[in-house]
């Protein structure tokens, strides 16, 4: 896996209130403090501002933002898989899977339909 | 960058149409055919069985559908990523830069205050 | 209540399958067939569409497909609260109490706060 | 209309800055003020509380929230509409329109497929 999202996972398990996070500090101990509606809305918020990116990004020309708020996606569903002790090593090895079984596209499309 | 999304990004950017994927055979090209709004559809959509997993897994114990999901939200972000010629290493270094300048946790924490 | 509405709430209710609602002619009696989850996929489906239209409306000065988009996401709203034996006379009589309360907008601002 | 609903329309309405609303005392007058991405972010928040207030639902038996959320989603979709200078009872008059053509069932299942 990336050495980033790696390392990022461990910082975000170190966050977790057993592990020593402090609410008080940090953003991520935080979430973790109000449960899973909380770090659940994230992810519905970053969706529709990756969605709010993207679209102006087509009007601008610019998409520097869009670069941003799909991080912001991806990194609260970085705290969501802590959240339920799985990891981005998961996600990767999901996506491995399917390109292996049968070609990730043909998997994807069987089931679109 | 991993190797797996490397490469996941590479077929996908191999499904624009310019490059000669074909809607009739593949997902994605199919996706990229449709436009920006389906594929912003597609982001709301899987977020949306994201946060229905994570409430099954809590219910049910079983935690390998949430997984899933998450795989299928970063899936069709990269789709969404490669429309806008765009790629998960600039997602990946932006999560660095972040933890670079200032801790990732007190960046996060700095902009929901 | 808005008599269509009313009249809307009734289609709905007569739509589920143990009312007769026949899945093979009827949109909503096969989103009753579906389940659950089904109907909620539809509830941010048209959300995320709801925010798409609002900016392309936006760019273009239409907002005919706002509108749309918007009875879209009450529609689904309705077959949702249908789908748990509710009805949109008790959502309107919700935004009433608050109103009734102690003024709805300051109502909403502390909700906010 | 709902008289319900025309008169929650005419508070929304004059909470606008430039009918005099205050963005220090008014939430909904905040909201104008911050601009359509905030009101487009909480279409999408409100949307996801929905469903996990309906995941929830499912598993206690008690749907109060429900009706609670699906409010919030109805009021914050009115701040929109207003934001465009449009009512809900052109949304209304959507729905009716559509029932009038030729069942607002059979359209929603032509739209489907």
């Amino acid at each position: 896996m990336s050495t980033t999202l790696a390392r990022l996972a461990q910082t975000i398990e170190s966050r977790k209130l057993e592990n020593g996070g402090d609410p008080a500090t940090s953003y991520v101990a935080k979430l973790f403090s109000k449960g899973d509606d909380a770090i659940l809305k994230k992810i519905g918020e970053e969706a529709v501002e990756t969605v709010m990116a993207a679209k102006d990004a087509r009007v601008s020309g610019e998409s520097a933002a869009l670069v941003y708020e799909v991080a912001d996606l991806w990194f609260h569903s970085m705290v969501l898989l802590a959240r339920f002790d799985l990891t981005p090593q998961q996600v990767i090895d999901e996506l491995a899977r399917r390109e292996g079984l049968s070609g990730l596209d043909e998997k994807a499309s069987r089931k679109a339909d």
